[in-house]
């Protein structure tokens, strides 16, 4: 599809409890739109066996993150689990500048303070389970959590459930294919919201000479 | 898709110049997708050759207008070179009760006359040409105007195109298969908004039981 017109990047916000497909519909729509990319988080918790360094997370120790909070290097901050968790600034407003989204990976804590700064850039989304069976049925499968933590995190699953009425967009994800169609959606029609698209008045200019 | 939540309707108007390509961009949007209805105007004036009354407009006299217009049966209704056109309000409610949306083909007037009186009930998309030469080969292609009437409708244009930044969203036709991509995708993202799916609050009482 052309895009000649200049326009402003969006930050695009998926929130979900573990579990209710978020990292999967991430993965999945970044593959399928090379306008948008992840922010990597900061984070002091160790890496999962899994993880790699600077794609999931940034993982730093305490000092360094204090000093990024000190400098006001991060958009947001938070703690969980005992963990910091922290989004760098540079990046993101780097990419919008030059009319590139941004997805966030966030909880609600995180999207509720990036809200807080950038509410114009921003589109939120929830993504719900289909059910709670079904969400406990994807947290046993992932194996890599133990069971002490499947229970926190299902504990956990209430209390960010609580907050999807914060969220401009809500998707039930039954289906992941069909999630994913309905996220694509979402940035697609945000991107062709007037006020992203900077360019037009010099467009309508033209037009009407 | 599966659609089990009950949703309130929405009201998707779009808006454009004659020639801009909105008149098919909605005959095709409304072949593609059974969840959308078209308002059909009360129009004064008299019909096209091509024109079928009840599916193009409800071609009424004035007096049958006047009535309506004093019996409040109208959500909007405007002068538009010298003739009267009108938007029934009954069928609309009906339907966005029933968790159907409605698109509405209409210009800047009846726009913002339908966002006074619903204005959390709509979304609005305005359709521009990709250029004033390629907007008055349209009009001149379609025949059934007057070369008076060209004309007129591109001394018009200018006058509509004025009201572009009225709009939540824009859409600019270089390509009627990529514009009628872009509308769906906004139809469903706007079908996904937390505010339009009433239906959540339950679902949500019962995951989190």
């Amino acid at each position: 599809m052309s895009e000649p017109l200049r326009r402003r990047g969006l930050m695009l916000v998926l929130s979900s409890p573990s579990g209710a497909g978020k990292t999967t519909i991430s993965r999945r729509l970044l593959e399928a739109d090379a306008g948008i990319v992840l922010s990597v988080s900061v984070t002091t918790r160790p890496p999962r066996p899994n993880e790699v360094d600077g794609r999931d997370y940034s993982f730093i120790d305490k000092a360094a993150f204090d000093r990024m909070v000190r400098e006001d290097a991060l958009l947001e901050h938070a703690e969980v689990f005992g963990h910091h968790y922290g989004t760098p600034r540079a990046p993101v407003e780097a990419a919008l500048a030059a009319g590139r989204d941004v997805l966030f990976d966030v909880d609600w804590q995180g999207a509720r303070a990036l809200g807080v700064r950038m509410r114009a850039d921003l589109a939120t989304i929830f993504i719900l389970p289909p059910s709670t069976a079904e969400l406990e049925r994807r947290l046993r499968t992932r194996r890599q959590d133990t069971d002490e933590t499947v229970r926190a995190r299902m504990a956990k699953a209430g209390g960010e459930i609580a907050h999807w009425d914060e969220y401009d967009y809500v998707v039930v994800n039954r289906d992941v294919d069909e999630a994913l169609t309905q996220v694509r959606a979402i940035l697609t029609a945000e991107r062709l919201r007037r006020a992203r698209q900077p360019g037009l008045v010099a467009f309508v200019k033209g037009l009407t000479g």
